[in-house]
């Protein structure tokens, strides 16, 4: 941690925080510089409460910490890449993994109608939410129970592993039972009950980026699972919110190998929200392919105009099979493989 | 709703359209333009699931609501202002509300020294934290059950009325049954899950903007807690993220006159958060009451540099005397009142 | 100058960048801590053209500069306020200042009426567009050289000051001759060329903040205009770009008395572009006489629905009279002064 | 256009509109509604100075624009892709372009040397920067025109066409003559007066997209050159300002299919300055290449950290030739040619 004093700084107030952090447990160092003194301080940040308090001493211009703030995320702690096994099927290694489903369960016709169709195109995995957050109380908010057991009976006959989301800590139990991954959504990334709550089981975890968090906060919000003791966590980028309205949200895929140089978890990408547009949805996923993704999220319904939400961002099943061949394409440029139905 | 269609849409798609909002129960009216068609659609959007899925549809380009989409919370439905009391105290008429205190709980020596020198200013709601919400699972996470105890014993001794966060739905009993006024997180705008639990309850609910919550969406949180029979909703604004980086977040001023315009409900703002600078939040207190804030909430410790959370943005007892010295000159100018202590 | 290593950082990389700091005419001081090296250079990294490129060395993670990159622009460098004298009327003292005119200059008629009744209200200064920035080359780009001559008019027969924005660096004569403040607008805050030319004068600019500008930045500009010898620069807030919908910008009143810790320059604040509705300008007035602002500028139309631009955030001359007495109450709350009309 | 009107307007207001539009040369037709009445108004709004105007009628609550405001640029104008012939270089059409080179120019060896090597890997175009936007007047402005004549010099020697851009209007002549594109950068996206100057010319324009420009306005500022009659611009990508502090920028490559949807022009990528960091420009620019992109603008500099501006983003020679091979892969992938040198 490095210390920087206001110009002019008293000495007593040089000294005031030096045994402050002496008190912190700190190791300090007073450089006098030109027009500024800094305090560098030796020792570990993390973990430690009052660290930016510091900052209402007097005379101190401000704290600038030196340690990353996550510890078992980090790549520099574990340098090998995470690879997570789902039932057999492995996330995070050579292979592209493609989650694929409507955003909500509606009916057994759709989910089964949907999960036959992503199988046949090569998805491994089908997404469906059964507890909607939605922005406004009166849309609909998912089949709740019902969905989780049509989930169950698309799992049972397809073989397709499930991810669905959990927003409520009351749902766990339920939740974890009926399901491969569990969802935590762009809103709950800094839930942090519900966080601690997937942080106690041992099954896979897919955490999506909120869409105003850092990657430095993202990284923090798995932290919270990371340390519970459940190490089975998937980052997913899905756009953040900027000023253009061209799209709903801008899909960061800076973060993609920025995440992957920062931590040694697996990068999902989902270019269905981060788009919004299902007009964008094929080239976005062939870019995160291109960035280094380790997989992809995609929102696939068989009649958009009549999905109960997220219509606009939604592919027909012909459309997710042309996708679905294109990434293939990409994979074999960036040496990943992908394994396509048929 | 208007739809616009793209430029040289089909014939068939534009009867395709049509069809579909009858079927939907909307009375549409094509209107013809030089360059585009559109079709405006009479009828309540409100409650509708399959709006946005509507640009789904071949040669949609757009679908635009005309509607608001909140309804218990907009002012057109209910032209009075919300005044909310909280046992004999108003908040949202003409006298300006002050809630002030730590952070967090952190002792019952710190507790009652902020709570004695809060009401010795005027302040008449004392806040602070038993379980917080913290970006690292490694930081102080508040003295939880001890915490409300000890905020419960400030009552009890000063007769301040106590404002405290509720994160967990497990704790909602425990939370409701020590404080006042219960607190929703800024990042807890959109937990759905927990604003369905407080809008069971009858009591009030302060509901803090989220840092990148339009004020659509903030009005769309409140609508679920008033949905569920809680018409006690309180509204804060905390400050938004942006680019600039020289304080924590943009203080949104512009938001209270808005949300008044749009809202009947009552309008806080804090300045503590919204700046996360010691140094800003006075004026920027001064700045909320001249926009027509009908109250404040403000971070208070006796000993910043100490504090476990949150000490750069936290007042000392004799700079917050200050503060209210200045905001009811402030109060006077804008024909408000403030009860000054002493 | 801090910079820090990577973990396990190589000797010889941490010796190279010994090495090269050296070189540039730092004096390194190599601080090892318990997971990774920084090295504190000490020395002044202004006009150091290298400073950034020394993260592109090998194990380098980061360069920390620890001085402020603007000289005299800094509050530091000079700690009394700067007050600037426009022909006898004093910006930047205990006085506010108000600006108040059209967005763009029309006719003789609309400018000639609206200068009478701003003065009338109080206003010293009248504001009007002749050369006009606009997003679309379709739209009204203002009357030129006959706008300029419609605003001498105006001053002639009113003794306002005039305040005009410069956009080509081909009319800097033409417009410093007609008017008494050049305004640099917030498209052209970074219009370097242009900065330079204005800080070539002697005469006072106004200098807008860019609608994604960060406050360092900011001064960084005036900096440009400084440092060419023209100390007479008035930084104006106008509001920031961010998600929100409600309103055309975010209003940044963080700024005002942020800048004003940072800088000793006059700081005014333009609530008609910061917020885009006339519904909201007062408010946000008042909010940012609250905040510390040295004065205002506003926009005022006789005939708002009939401007060539930007008259959906244009008052009335009868809602600027208002203006004017709700922002000289505020004004005695603070200690400030406004001069009122008539 | 669509007017809505505030709930319970006046039929007198609605009567209002109705005349005013009328005068405007639209005809109106006024749409009753449950709640709300909306106005809609048939005939092309571009190129109508009053239309947001009609905002500040009473009882209007907001103008609903129907009509794109860009016409040259647009797709629905004009549906075939625009190829730009650069002295007998295609940009635009199949084969992708791979602009590269310094930030600055710095000397004859600097810039002969990176001319070479990148030309070497494949690259046809030489970017290099001799008048440089800086955001503090203490950092190296570049060479001036020095500069210019060492790109001069360059393209003697190796035969690549010069990229450089034009920041001040006195230089036009100049740098129009020494160059093979003029670039205007991001700060420069709306500077009205330069995109003006360089629409008169007829050689080709790469126009750099502002850090907070929407799309929508991106094209606005193309439609300024289009619309003096010269047709060849070239749009370029180069990362948003967010929240986001990891990178300098968010590379916002959703824009490169959403820009291919609304416009004919071709689309560029810049992910050095998109990242601001080496170690993401290979994969971003991959990423690039398989959302669409015709072509890459890739700072590259033979000694990164002795690079007078923008050394942490540049690449080494060598990494830009792997980076090379990296993209003809991709561009296989998407049915796009690259050729490769040597």
């Amino acid at each position: 941690m490095i210390i920087v004093m206001v110009r002019g700084a008293a000495e007593e107030h040089v000294n005031q925080v030096i045994k402050e952090v002496q008190d912190l447990g700190y190791s300090p160092h007073l450089l006098r510089g030109t027009e500024r003194n800094v305090i560098a301080c030796i020792g570990d940040e993390r973990g430690k409460y009052r660290i930016q308090a510091l900052e209402s001493l007097p005379d101190v211009e401000r704290v600038v910490p030196i340690l990353r703030p996550y510890k078992l995320a980090d790549i520099e702690t574990r340098p090998e890449r995470t690879e997570i096994d789902i039932g057999g099927v492995k996330l995070g290694g050579m292979e592209l993994q493609v989650i694929a489903g409507p955003c909500s369960v509606e009916s057994e016709e759709q989910i089964l109608e949907t999960a036959e169709a992503v199988k046949a195109s090569g998805a491994k995995f089908l997404r469906g939410g059964a507890f909607k957050p939605r922005t406004s109380p009166y849309e609909f908010r998912g089949l709740a129970e019902e969905g989780l057991e049509l989930l169950a009976l698309a799992r049972e006959k397809t073989g397709l592993k499930i991810v669905t989301e959990l927003m409520d800590p009351h749902h766990l139990d339920l939740v974890a039972e009926k399901t491969d991954i569990i969802q935590i959504g762009a809103r709950n990334c800094q839930n942090f009950p519900l966080l601690d709550s997937v942080g106690d089981l041992d099954m896979p975890v897919l955490l999506k980026r909120g869409w105003s968090t850092t990657l430095r906060e993202f990284l923090m919000a798995a932290e919270y699972i990371l340390s519970r003791g459940n190490p089975n966590v998937i980052l997913c980028e899905r756009g953040i919110r900027t000023f253009e309205s061209e799209y709903r949200n801008v899909l960061d895929l800076n973060s993609v190998p920025a995440l992957r140089s920062m931590s040694h978890l697996p990068v999902i990408v989902d270019p269905s929200h981060g788009t919004g547009r299902q007009d964008l949805v094929i080239p976005m996923a062939r870019a995160a392919v291109a960035a280094g993704a380790d997989g992809l999220m995609i929102e696939v319904h068989p009649h958009p105009d009549r999905a109960l939400s997220d219509g606009p961002q939604s592919l027909r099943p012909e459309r997710f099979d042309i996708l679905m061949r294109e990434i293939a394409r990409i994979a074999g440029a960036v040496d990943r493989t992908l394994t396509l139905g048929g």
